[in-house]
C-alpha cells in the first residue's frame, strides 16, 4: 500500500534513505537454482556510483559495496528472499543543514513534509537518487535471469542539454561520460555540461531502452499490459517526466496507413512503430521506448522559494550534486526494465495450459 | 498476476470481452455510506458510446445499459463489493468473419494469439475498446467519490489528425464531436477526419486531462508516485504509446532554472512545470498530463499481414470503425484518472497517525 | 483491501448479498485452454443448493443457475477472466422484516452494523450463506484445473449433532442427507436433528476433507504455507470456528517420537499424523483436515437480544433456516480447497528455473 | 507470490535463514509519526531468545540483536519502509553436518527438497524456527501502534506436554520457564519435560491468546474475515497444527440455544462463545483462540527414514534443540497477532465515508 513493493512474482521490496544507516532490497520470487553472480551484482551498482563520470555528475563518493544476506546457498538462489544490503558511508549532514526550514523548488520537500507532517531533512530522505541503487541491486538480480533467456535491455543518453545523439554505435555508451552512444555528441554535450555547470545551473534530457531478444506473447491484456508496467516502473524514477514507445507522441500525427506497421513471412513485421507491443503484448520486436528526464532541480543560484511556514524567502542550495542525471539513470532504467520483464516472463508462465 | 484487478483499496475488476455476453465490473473498497447516483453512472457511460459523435467514431450502436447487481442498498454504497453489468447487444460477428485466419495490422491479434494459443476470432476480444466501458461506469463511481472532496477531472482532444487546439474553452468541449475545447480546430479536425474516412484511412491524436482541487500530499513516494499511477493507468488503453506530466518532453532540453517551479506566499507555485505532481507525491496545483493516442488500425484499405501459418497475405478490413479514437478516450482517460486519484487518496488516509 | 479477492494467480473475486439482485464471481489467472465444463459447474451449484437435504436444510427454493458471461470461447477458457452470475430469484424480504432494529444473537448483523454505519437489513447480506455459492462456482473452475492433475477433493460430514461417524464409505456420502460416509451414523444424525428441528433449535457438526493425488513440494514457505492458505480458506466461510491438520489438536500430547512420521523406501511415510504438510509444504501424503462447525444461530426461540439503540429486548426468528450447515457447507469446504490447491500449483510452476 | 510478504497495509515482508548472514524484516505501512520505543522492540526480541527458558528450550545461545536500518527520524516513524536486520552469530554448521544427505522426520527438509531442487542442508534454512525473531520484531512495531488504541494481547502455554494450566494469573505467565499462568501446572510442565529430555524425546502443547481493547467493527466480510487471517497468521508459524476460536470445536456439539451469545444492554455480550468475532468482524468482546502446537520433531532417538535417493535408513539427530516450543512460540503468536490487527485497524480507517 505505501508502494516499496514492486512487482507480482518477482518481488522488489526495498529501503532506505539518504541519510539513514543502509538502504537495500529484499527480492522475492527469484526461481530456485539461478546462478548469483555477486561481481555482475557489484558492477552494476558500480555503473551507478558517481564520481566516475565528469562533470555531468557529483563527486560525492560513494562506496555502494553490495552485502547478499539471505536466499543464497552454494551460488545459487534458494528460492527464498535474496536481502542485500548496501551501507551508507559518506553522509553529509552539514552539507545540507540550510535546507531544514527551507523547501528546495523541484525538489520533494514539500510534498514529503504535507504528506507525512514530518520529513528527514537532511537530505532528499527516501525521495533521493540515492534510493536507486537498490533498484540497480535487484535488477542486476533480474539480468541474471534474463541472460538465461538470452534478452538483453540496453538504455543510453538519446539526448542531453539540448542536443540529440544522431548515431547508435553501442560500444561508444559505457566510454563517455553521458553514456550516449554517439561519440561526437558525447563531446558536445560534455560542453555544454561544464558551462552549465560555471554558471550553477543543470540539464535535462532524454534516455533511450531498447530491450531485444524477446519472444512475442509478453505482458498482460488489460490493465497490465508490457508497457503501461514499463510505464509504471519508469515513471516510478525521480525526475522522469514522460515515456512514449515506438513512434510515440509522433504517431498521434501519423494516419493508420503510415503507423500501422505490416507483418512479413514468418511472423516478423516490417517495421516497428508499435515499439515492439501490441494490445500491451509483446510481437517480438525489440521493445523501444524513451524518457523525458528533468534537468537536475539542485541548481548553485538563488532561488525564491518558502519556509516551512509558508513565507516567502530565498535560498541557495550548497553541496555536490549532478549537473544531467541521464548517465546515472541509464542503469537505473536498464534495473526497472530487467525486473518488468523477468516478471512478465514469470507471469506469462502460467498463461496457458502446458 | 493475469491483470484484470486495478487500485489498491479502491479496487476495480472488469470482465468481458466484444463479442461475449456481458462486460461489466466488479469495484471492491468503496466507502459505505457513499451515495450512488446511478443517472450519472449511465450518463458516463452514454459519453463514451459510439454514434453520437460525427465521422470521428463507429456508427456501429450500443445501449450500454449499466445494471447495479450488488453493493448498493437504499441508495448508498454498503461497503460490499458494487458489480456493474452491461450486457452486449450488438455484435455483428458475420463482420468479422474474415479476421479469423489473418492478424490485422496494428491489432493485438497476432500477440494474443501467440500468448494463449487461441484467441476469440470474432473481434477483438478483451483487447476491443469495448472492454473501456467496464472501466469508464467504474469510474463513475470513483467520480462519485471524488466529487465530495470537490476534485474535478477534465479530459479533453488536444490535437487531432495534426491540427492543434489552441484555445481552451472547457464548455466548448461536449459541443464538438472532437471533444476539443477549441471550437475553430474543432471544424478542421472534423474536415480532416471526414477526408481521411473517405480514403479509408484514420488519424490519432493527443488529449490533455487535468485535475483541479486536489491537495499536496497525495501519492506515494517510491514505486507508487502519482505520476506512475497515473502512467500505468494510461498506458493501459489501448492505442495510447505515451505519457508526458507538465513540461515533460520539453523538460528535456530546459535548464534547472527554467524548469524548476519557485514557490509563493501560502504554499502557492508561480509556474507548474512539474505538472502538479513533484517527487511523486502532489503540489496542490494542478495534476497535467498529455497523452499521445495512435491512429485508429482499423482501415479500409489493403493491407499487407500474414495468416496464422505465418505466411504473407492482403487482407481488407471490414466492419465499422472508428476514425480517430481521441472523443471515444477521454472518457476512459477520465475514468481511470478518477480511479488511480481516489484509490490514492484512499491510500493517503493511513499515511500518518491520526 | 476490502476482502472480496481470494488467490494469487488463481484469483476470485466474489459479489452479491442476499437480497440484492444476482451474486457471482469473476475468476482471473484461469490458464488458457483449459475445457470449460457448464454441466459439471451447474451440477456443483445444485450440491450446495437447499431443499434436496431433508431435515437439515432450509426448504428455501433457490434455483442458483449459473450463467457465463465471458472468458470462454468455443468451450476453453480463453485466459481472460471468466463471469459467472448466479440470479437471484427468491428472496422473501417480507421473512425478514422484524430484524429491522434488532440484532439477531449468533449472526453479524451487529458487527456489520459496527463496521459500515448502515446494513441491509432485510437478511444476512454479503455475510449470508447464499454467499458461498460464488464461491462453490470458482470451485467448481478450480477442480476442473484439478482434474487434469488426477487431485481429487472429498469433504464429509465427520460429526453432526454430537454424532460422530465412524466409518468411511465414500459411496455413502452423496446418499444420506447429511452427507456423512457412515450409512448408521446418518440415520441417527438425522434423527437427533428432526427432534432438534421441532423444538425450534440447532445443531453444529465436523467437517472432514481429504486431497489425494497431490504431488511434494507444494506451499510456500513462510507465510503462505499450505496450511496457512487452507486455514484462511476455511475461516472465511461463514460459521467455521476451528480447523486442525492430521493429528491436530491431539498433537499437542503426543511425544515427538509419537507424532513424527518416518519415511519409507521412495519418499514414503508410514503414518500421517502431519496430515500431508510438513513446514508448509505438502509431502505428497494426502492433505487431510477438519473444521468446526457452529450450530446454526437462526433458532425459533424467543432470544435476548438489543436493538439498534443498544437496549435490551427479545426476539423471535422467522423465516426458513437449516438446522444443520455441515451437509450445505461440504461443497463449500472443497471449493475452497480447490481454489487453494490450484492457486498453489500455479505458484509453484515458478518456484524453480526449468 | 513466494509468500515472503504478509499484510495489505501494515506490510511485513521479512528474510534470512538459520544459516545465513542475518535475518530481518521490511516493515511497510507504518503511519508516519509512530513512536519507535527501540527498547521495547530488543526486549520483545529477547523474549524470543532461546537459553532463557529452562529445560523446554535449546541451549543455543543467540543475541538476537536488533539493527534499524531505515525508516525512523528523530524517533519517530518516518512513513518510508523501518528495515530491522538481525545477524546471526552463532550457527554451528558442523552440528548439522550429518543431515546433509538424509531427511529428518518431521522436519521440512523433504518438502524443500522436493519443491526447490535444492536447500541449505545446514540446518533448517528459512523454515527454521529462527525466522520468526524477524516476526518477532515486526510483532514489536505492530505492538506500539496498538498501545495507541489501548489494545493488549496476551498468549500464554494453556497446555504442555500433557498438562492443562486451570488457572489464569497473569503476572505468572512470564515467571515460570513455560509461559504458563498457571503456577502449579508449571511446576508439573517443567517436570514432565525433563523426564522427555532425558529419554530424548519432546512434547508438545496448546496456547491460548487474548486479545482485549479491540472495538466491534474490526475485519472484512468475507475473504478477509479477522478470524480467516488470524488463522492464516498461526498456521503460518511453524509446528502449528490447528487452530480454535471461543468455543471452537467443542461448539460443533453445542446446540444453537447453548452457543449463541445473547447481547446485553449496551452492545455487550453475555457469553463468549463466538471468541469476539461474529461473520468475520469483531464484536467488541475478547478475541480468543488457541493454537495447537506440535511437538519438537527434532529427537534424540533413532529414526527410520529415508536419504535424499528415497533409501530406508536411520538417523540420530545431534545439536541442540528445544524440547518444547510453546514458551518460545508464545511471543510469535502475540506477534503475528499484533501484525493482524494493525493491519485490520488501518484497512478499517477507509471501510465508510468519513
Amino acid at each position: 500500500m505505501a508502494g516499496n513493493t514492486f512487482g507480482e512474482i518477482f518481488k522488489v521490496t526495498t529501503f532506505g534513505e539518504s541519510h539513514g544507516e543502509a538502504l537495500g532490497c529484499v527480492i522475492d520470487g527469484i526461481p530456485a537454482g539461478l546462478v548469483i553472480d555477486t561481481d555482475f551484482l557489484q558492477s552494476e551498482l558500480d555503473r551507478r556510483k558517481p564520481g566516475s563520470r565528469g562533470a555531468s555528475v557529483t563527486g560525492r563518493k560513494e562506496s555502494d559495496t553490495a552485502e547478499i544476506l539471505s536466499g543464497v546457498f552454494e551460488g545459487k538462489a534458494t528460492g527464498t528472499p535474496l536481502a542485500i544490503l548496501i551501507k551508507n558511508t559518506n553522509q553529509h549532514s552539514s552539507d545540507y543543514s540550510d535546507i531544514k526550514n527551507k523547501f528546495r523548488p523541484g525538489h520533494g520537500d514539500f510534498t514529503y513534509y504535507e504528506k507525512y507532517g514530518l520529513r528527514d531533512y537532511r537530505g532528499g530522505g527516501r525521495s533521493s537518487g540515492r534510493e536507486t541503487c537498490a533498484r540497480v541491486a535487484a535488477g542486476a538480480v533480474a539480468k541474471m535471469f534474463l541472460k538465461t533467456k538470452e534478452i538483453k535491455i540496453t538504455a543510453y543518453t538519446k539526448e542531453a542539454a539540448g542536443i540529440k545523439a544522431e548515431v547508435f554505435d553501442e560500444k561508444e555508451i559505457e566510454n563517455n561520460t553521458l553514456r550516449t552512444p554517439d561519440k561526437n555528441a558525447a563531446v558536445l554535450m560534455e560542453k555544454k555540461i561544464e558551462e552549465l555547470k560555471k554558471e550553477g545551473n543543470s540539464a535535462g534530457g532524454i534516455i533511450e531502452c531498447v530491450i531485444s531478444g524477446i519472444k512475442a506473447g509478453l505482458g498482460e491484456p488489460v490493465f497490465d499490459k508490457a508497457d503501461a508496467l514499463l510505464s509504471h516502473a519508469m515513471l516510478s524514477i525521480g525526475a522522469v517526466k514522460g515515456i512514449e514507445f515506438g513512434a510515440g507522441f509522433s504517431a498521434a500525427s501519423l494516419t493508420g496507413k503510415e503507423n500501422n506497421d505490416e507483418m512479413s513471412q514468418g511472423f516478423g513485421f516490417k517495421s516497428n512503430n508499435a515499439g515492439g507491443i501490441l494490445a500491451g503484448i509483446t510481437t517480438g520486436a525489440d521493445i523501444i521506448f524513451r524518457i523525458a528526464v528533468k534537468p537536475v532541480p539542485s541548481i548553485y543560484m538563488t532561488q525564491k522559494t518558502v519556509d516551512i511556514n509558508g513565507n516567502e524567502c530565498e535560498m541557495k542550495i550548497q553541496g555536490r550534486h549532478d549537473v544531467c542525471l541521464c548517465p546515472r539513470i541509464v542503469p537505473v532504467v536498464e534495473a526497472m526494465s530487467a525486473i518488468v520483464i523477468t516478471d512478465l516472463l514469470l507471469r506469462n508462465s502460467v498463461s496457458r495450459i502446458s
